[in-house]
C-alpha cells in the first residue's frame, strides 16, 4: 500500500473510537476538539511532507522487511545512516512544526523492543522478535501512526513496582489465557496518544524477580476497549478555546495520561511477558532512543528559537546590536551542542545481535544533558531579546474592536516598515515557545529527567580506563 | 485618617470607574473580572497583612511629613534603614502572596521624583517639591495605591522620542494653559493599573534638549477621563476564565496597557515639565530603587520556589535524596545572593540633596542581574525536581467526574500520607510559578531590562580606580 | 603597648624561630627566603596600612578589653558594625595587596573558640572563656599575629578520628598532666604559619564521644618546640627564586604542612579538651565566621581582577570593546554578589551568650559558593579579554638580553602611549592572578569546600518553613 | 621512505640549529634543554605511537600523493572520514600525552593553504597549489615535523596592518627578487617551534588592497637564517629547572615567539604573495580546521582530567560518593559536547574545488567554544573533587630528606591501600592539568578567541533562514 496523504490521514481517524476525557467530558469527535485539533494537524503535517519533494528525502526510506518505500516512522535502525536519517528528518520536521509532532516515540520504541525481543528469544526460544516484525509490517503496509507508553504513574518513588501499597502503580499482568493477557494499570505523558493509530507499551524500569508481572511489553489499538485517555491541561488553553491568539497558528503538542481498565491483548502483540531481566535493557535502549530524537527534533526548535529572537530584534528596530548577536551566538551554541552530539551518537553506533544498530549512549545522553538544563538559557535569551512584550500583549479581540484596535495599531508599532499585526504575531509565536508547559517540561523530563540522563552517562562512560590514562601520565604502577 | 482595612480597599475601588478593556470588551465592574480580581485581592492582602500584628512591623512606618503611622508603600527613604525595611517588607509580602502585589512601582516612583523634583527647582525655582510632598501627604492621608507609569511603547527602538516618524510613541506634552497640561501616549506593561488609585508618571529615559516635550513628570488618578486601560493577555487564563484549577489560588498579577487620549493634568500635579536634564535621572534612581525592590519580593518568591520544590520531593516519596538537595542548595544560592545585594544596597546608600537616600547602584543592578538570567534556572531546577507532572495535570473536573475522579484519585496517588489532591494542588501552584508569563517576564525584564543593568552596573562602578589598584601591584607608574 | 610598625614587625620575626624546611631543606633566616618574605611583605603591609591615616579607619578598633586601641586583628565581634567593618578592611587591603595577607584566620578562630568556651563553661564550670580572653588581651597588647590550624590531613575521608588506621591522621591530645597536655598530628594548608607570632588550633570537624580526645583547642607560639612547618609548593616559583618576573611585585601567600611531633601546651592556653560536644559548633563558627572574610578579601582581589582586565584592554587597544564591556560586567556582578552576601550576612548577625555577634550562615556561605565556583569565571574572563600573552611572554632576562632585548621592546608593544615594558607587568600580574596554585585553590577549598558550603546552606536555611509558604499559598492544609 | 621512528625523530634534530632563547640566553642544543625537552618528547611520542600496532590504525594515512603509506599529520583530507580519522587520532593521543603534541598546526595549516592556493590559481594562474602539493610530497616522504606561524603580534589591536606605527606589527614582505621574498615581522604562541622541521607561515587575518604586502604565505625550515626563536614563560618551570617534581613526568608544552628578522624564502616555498582577498579565507579555514582538531585533542585531556578527578577521589577514600559523581557527570557532559560537535563537523563537512573537504564552520566553531569556557569548569571541578592538597603538596626533596620524609610519608596517606608516593603523584599530575598556563591559555584563546568564534558561528548559521522559519509558524506573510 502507497504512503498515505495527510488527507487519508485525516480519513483514517475517523474509524478510531478512543475513550478520552477532555475538562471534565466524555468527548466524541475527539480528533476535531480544539485543544486536540492542533495537535492532529502536527502529525497531519509529517504526512503531508512525506509526500513533498524535499520532505520525501527525509520521511521515505526503503523497508528491510517488505521491501518497498514506507514511512521511516515505522523502520528498524539497520545502519549508522539511518540514525543519522532519523535526527535530520526530525530536525527538518520540527524546523516546520515548531514543536513535537509526536510520533518519534513509537518509532525508537519499535527499535528498543526488537533488540530485546530478539535476545529473549535467543535465551528463551519465544518468538517476539517475529511477532515484532510482523506489526512492524503491519504498521508499515497501512502507514500507520504508532505512540509508545513508557512512563508509568509510579506512586511512591522511593518503592519498586511490586513493593507499592497499591499494586496497580505500574501496569502489570493482571490474568493470561490462551488467547492473550489481561493488564492494568496507568502511564502518563502519552505524548500523542489521541492521534495515533496504535500504541506500543514499554516497561519504565528496570524489574527484579518480584517484579516480573510488570515486565510486559505489547502492542495495542489507541481505541481498544476499557483504555481511557484522560486529557491533561496545559498552559494557554484560553487560546484554542476561544478560537484565536494561539502563536504557531497551527500546531501543538499534547500528552494524555492513559489508564487501562483490564486491557485485553493478544499473545500476537505481546513482545515480552515475565522475562523481567530485559525489562531494564529495553527502557534504556528507549532512553538512549529517544534523548537521540530529540537531539534532531528540540535543535530544529532551536532553529525556530534562534529565528524569532533575531526577527523580534528586527521588528523592535534594532537589527545589528552587538549584544544580541552576541545572545544569537551563545543559543546557537547550545542548540548546535545538542544537534551535533546526537550527529556523532549516530556515526558512533554500533551493530546489535537483532541487525538493529544502538546509539552512543555517552553521546546521546550528553545532547538531553545540554536540552535538559541549557535550552532553558536559550529560551530566556529569545525572551531578553524579544523584551517585554512577550509578557502581555493585549487581545486578537483588541485588535478588532473598533475603539482600540486602531489605538493598539499605533501605539503597537515598531520598526517603520513592519505592519504592527505581524509585530503581534511575532510576539504570540515566542509566548508560545516560551510558555507552552508541555513543550518545556518535556525538555526537562522528556525521555527520562537530568539526573537519569547523567547517571547513564556515567555507567558508559568507562571512567576506570580514564583513571588508567591517568595514572600512566603520572607515573603511577599499581600491582 | 486610620491604615485602611482590606474591607475599606475593596470599598474604596467601588468608587474608582477606570475606562478597561479586557479580551475585546469594555468592562464596567472591572475590579470584579475573573482576569483581575486576584490581582486585587493580592492588593487587599497588603492591606490586610498591615493590620496583623506581625505584618504591622514590616507595613507601617512613621510619616516624616505627617507625623503619624502610614503605609511604608507611601514613605520617602530617608535613611538606610528605611531601604533595609523596604527589602524586608517585600521579601515578607511575597512570602504570603507568592508573586506581585503591585505597589511598589508607586513607592519607588514616589522617591525617585523627589530626588529630582527638589534638584530641579535648585536649579530653576520651580515648586515641585512642594508639590509632590502635598500629593505624598494626601496619598498617605487616604492611604491609596499609587502605581506608576514608566515604560513608554517605543516605536522603533533605534529612534530617540523626537526622531520617531509618530511622535506620539513616547508620552508627550500636546498643550499647556494656565490650570495644567494636557498629554498624549501610552505606556506598557502598566503592573497593577487597576487595582490603583493614583499613578506616578514618570519619563522613560534620559532626554535631550530635541525631546524636552517628553520631559514630564505627574500624578494623575487611574480613573482620570481619556484614559485607557487595555488588559493584556497572559498565559493561563483559562483557569480563572472558567472558574477553577488556579496554582496560587489566591494571587495573581497583571499589568496593562494605559493610552492616554490627550489627558488633562492640573499643574499641582505636574512634577516636571521641560527641564529634560532631569528626566535621565529620574528614570535611573527608578531604575535602581526598583531592582533593589525586586530583591526583596523576588526573594520572597524564591522563598516559595524553594519551598514547594522541596514539598513536591516529600509528595513524590523522595524526601532526602542527595540531588535533590544538591539542586535546594543551588536554588538557595540564587535567591540569597539577589536578596543579600539587596540588603548591601541598602547599606551602602547615600544621601540626596533632597534628605531621600539613594541605594548603592552597583550593588542593586547586581541583585537584578541574578534575578534576571539565574532565576529562570531556580524554576528549571524547581520543575526538574518536581517531575513531568507539572506538564499536564488533568483539570480539577477530570476530578469531580464520576467515572474519571476515582481513577485519578488512585493513579495519581504519590507518597502513602498524602492525599492526591494535595499533590495536585502542589502541581499546580508549581505550573503557576513556572508559567505565568507576566511574572516570568517581569523577572527578566521588569525594572529594565538585564542590558540596562549591565550598562549602569559598568558605570556606576569606577573601572578607573579599579585600573589603578591593578597598576600599583603590578609596579606601573604611569604619568 | 602601641600598634606596630611594619619595621616593628619585622623586628619581631627576629626574635621568632620556627622549625622549617623548604624544598628538602631546613632553613634559619625562614622570613628572608626567596619563597616567603613575599607573603612576609604583604603581612608587613597590613601593618603599614594600620598606620596610614585612611588605613587607620579600617584597621584600629577599641577593645573591649582593653579600652584602648587595638589591631581589628585580633578583636572579638561584639556587633553587626564590627562584622561590617572587618569586610570593609578585607576588602580595602586585598585591593591593595592583591591576594592573601594571611591575618583573617586568626580573628575568626578567635571568635569561633571564644563563643563555645563561654558556653562550655556555662555547661561544665571550666575557665576557657576567661583563658581565651587572657590570651586576646596578650596578642592585642603586643600587636601580634596570630595563624589558625584547622585543617587536619584526615588521612581515610571515609572514616572518622577514632576509627582511622593510624589515630594520628587528626591532630589528638597524646598526654596530660597537671601542666598541660602534650598534641600530636598534622594541620595542613596553614595559611601564613611562618609568618605568624602564634597559632590557634581548632578541631577540624564535629566530634563524637569515641573522637573525645581529638576534641581539642589550644593557642601556641609558631616557633613551639617540636612543631615543624614545611613549604608546600605551588606554581610560579622559579620567578622568585631566580629573584625576577613576579607578576604582583611585592605579595604572596603560602600554607606550609605543620607537623606536631609531641607538642606541649600549658592548661593557660588550653581552651578546649575532650568537651567533644562543642568541636562541631566551633568549627562550624569559624567556617561561617571565615568564608564571610573571604566576602572581603576576594571582592578586594575582585576588584583587581576587574581592574587587570580593563587596563589589559587598553594597553592592547582595544579601550571600549562591547563585548569586553560585557565582560567586565559579568566579573562585576559576581564579585559584587559575593561582596553584597558578606555585608547582608553582617547586618543579618545575632547575638550569642559571649556576646559575641555570630554572621548569618544562609548569607555568608552563598557569598563563599560563590566564591567557589563563579570566580573561575571571573578570572577565566580575565583571561579572555587580556589575551593569550598570559601564557607566555620572554623572562625578564630575554628583555635585559642586548640581542633580544630590543627586539622584545619592539615586537611587544601595545597602543600606542604604553611601554612595553608596563604592558609586560600587566600580563605578569595577570598571570599571577590566574595561575597562583594556592590562591586559586583557596577560592574553591579555602573555608571549607563547596560541598560543605551547600550543606551548612541547607541546613541554616529553614526548608520547613519554606515549605509551608508554598502549601498555604497552593490551598494545602495539612494536619 | 619509511614512516619515522622515535629515535629518528631525535635524530633528525640534530641536523636542526634553530637560533634559540630561553630566560635571557642564547641555547645551543635546543631540543636537550630542560625546559624544552619534555616538549620534544611529546612530539617523539607521537613518531613510537605511529609505530605501534594500535597506534598505527589512528596515526598512518594512505597519501594521494604518493600512494604509499604517510603520517596522517602530513595529509590532505580529502573525505569526510580523513576529518573523522584526525579528530579520533587527535584524541588517542592527548589520552596518553596529556596534553599538546605539537604536529596539528601543520596539518590544518597545509589543508587552509591548498583550498586557496587551488582557488588563487584558478584566479590569476599562478602555480601555488602545485608549489604545494610538493611541499607536502616533500613533508611526507621525510616523515617531517611542521609547525604552523599564524598569529601576528598585532600592535595597536584597534589597527589594521598597513595602520600601524610601526609597519612591522605584522609579517610582511620587505623585498622580492627573481629567487624570492624577504620577510620581516613576528608570529606569538608559535606551539613546537623548536620541536619542528619546518614552519607554515600563514597570514592571521583578512587584508585589504593597501594591506597587500601582508598578504603572504610560505614555508621555511625551523633553522632559517635570521629567525630567532625566543621562549616564552610558562608557569611550573621550578619544577623542571630543577630537574624534579614535574606532575605529567614526561610531556609538556611551550609556544615561544619567533621574529623574522629579514628572513628570504625561495619562490618555491611561497604560497601566496599579494593575492590579499585569500588571505581572510585562508585564516578562515585555519581556524575552522585547527577548532575543529581541538575538538579532539581537548576531549583526549578530558578524559585525563575525569580520570585524574576520579582517582583522586579513591585515592582520598571517598571512591562513591553522590556530589562526586555528579560532576564527574557534569565534567563528560562539557568534554563529550567538545568532542561530539568535532565529530558532527566531520560529518557535515563539504568538498571545496580543490577536493579539500573544509569541516562545516558551524559545530566546529561550536566545540570550540565549549572548550574556551566550559573546559574550565571541568578543570575547576577536578580541584573540587581532588581536594586542597592541589594547592601545596610539599616537594620531592622533602619526602627525600630523612627528617621530613618518613612525616610526610605517614601524614599524606589517604585511602589504606595507595600509597603515599602514588597519591602525591596524582596531586602532581592534577596540578599541571590545572596549572601550566600555555595549555590553559590555549583552551580559552587557541585557534583564535572566543568572540573569534562566536562571530564566525554566527556568520556561518544563515540567520536569515532559521527567522523565515519562525516567520511562517507565525503566520507571517512578508513580500
Amino acid at each position: 500500500m502507497a504512503l498515505k496523504t495527510a488527507e487519508q490521514y485525516y480519513e483514517s481517524l475517523k474509524d478510531l473510537h478512543p475513550t478520552a476525557y477532555i475538562l471534565g467530558e466524555k468527548v466524541e469527535n475527539v480528533h476535531e476538539h480544539p485543544l486536540i485539533k492542533h495537535m492532529v494537524a502536527a502529525v497531519a503535517k509529517t504526512y503531508e511532507l512525506g509526500n513533498d519533494p524535499e520532505g520525501k528525502k527525509y520521511l521515505v526510506a526503503e523497508s528491510d522487511l517488505l521491501g518497498e518505500e514506507v514511512s521511516r516512522f515505522v523502520k528498524f535502525y539497520t545502519s549508522p545512516d539511518d540514525l543519522l536519517a532519523k535526527v535530520r528528518m526530525l530536525k527538518f520536521l520540527s524546523q516546520r512544526i515548531g514543536g513535537c509532532f509526536m510520533r518519534c516515540t513509537g518509532m525508537d520504541a519499535i527499535n528498543s523492543i526488537g533488540i530485546e525481543a530478539y535476545d529473549c528469544d535467543q535465551k528463551y526460544g519465544t518468538n517476539y522478535w517475529e511477532r515484532l516484525q510482523n506489526f512492524v509490517k503491519y504498521v508499515q503496509t497501512n502507514d500507520l501512526v504508532v505512540f509508545s507508553g513508557v512512563t508509568d504513574v509510579k506512586g511512591d518513588r522511593s518503592l519498586r513496582p511490586s513493593e507499592q501499597k497499591d499494586p496497580d502503580m505500574y501496569l502489570h499482568v493482571v490474568d493470561k489465557n490462551n488467547d492473550g493477557i489481561v493488564v492494568r494499570g496507568a502511564k502518563i505523558h502519552q505524548t500523542g496518544s489521541l492521534c495515533a493509530h496504535w500504541g506500543l507499551i514499554v516497561p519504565t524500569r528496570e524489574m527484579r524477580e518480584a517484579d516480573k508481572d510488570y515486565a510486559v511489553c505489547f502492542a495495542l489499538p489507541a481505541d481498544a476497549e476499557s483504555l481511557i485517555h484522560i486529557y491533561g491541561r496545559g498552559t494557554l488553553e484560553a487560546r484554542p478555546l476561544q478560537g484565536y491568539d494561539l502563536g504557531n497558528v497551527e500546531f501543538g503538542k499534547f500528552a494524555p495520561m492513559i489508564i487501562f481498565k483490564d486491557v485485553f491483548v493478544p499473545w500476537e502483540r505481546v513482545f515480552l511477558c515475565g522475562e523481567y531481566e530485559f525489562a531494564g535493557p529495553m527502557v534504556r535502549n528507549f532512553g538512549n532512543y529517544h534523548r537521540h530524537s530529540h537531539g534532531g527534533c528540540k535543535s530544529g526548535v532551536g532553529d525556530v528559537l534562534v529565528g524569532a529572537a533575531a526577527a523580534a530584534a528586527d521588528y523592535n528596530g534594532l537589527p545589528r546590536v552587538s549584544h544580541i548577536n552576541n545572545k544569537l551566538a551563545e543559543m546557537l551554541k547550545t542548540t548546535e551542542a545538542i544537534y551535533g552530539c546526537s550527529i556523532a551518537a549516530s556515526i558512533e553506533s554500533t551493530p546489535t545481535p537483532s541487525g538493529i544498530y544502538n546509539v552512543d549512549p555517552v553521546l546521546s545522553n550528553t545532547s538531553k544533558l545540554y536540552e535538559g538544563k541549557e535550552l532553558a538559557e536559550v529560551i530566556r535569551m529569545m525572551i531578553e531579546i524579544a523584551g517585554g512584550m512577550v509578557a502581555d500583549v493585549p487581545s486578537d479581540k483588541d485588535f478588532e474592536n473598533p475603539e482600540t484596535g486602531p489605538l493598539l495599531r499605533k501605539y503597537l508599532k515598531g520598526a517603520e516598515n513592519v505592519s504592527t499585526e505581524n509585530r503581534v504575531r511575532l510576539f504570540r509565536l515566542i509566548e508560545k515557545l516560551a510558555f507552552e508547559s508541555r513543550d518545556i517540561v518535556s525538555n526537562i523530563h522528556g525521555a527520562g529527567s537530568p539526573e537519569t540522563h547523567k547517571m547513564t552517562l556515567l555507567r558508559s562512560a568507562d571512567i576506570e580506563s580514564k583513571k588508567k590514562l591517568a595514572k600512566n601520565l603520572a607515573g603511577i604502577k599499581e600491582e
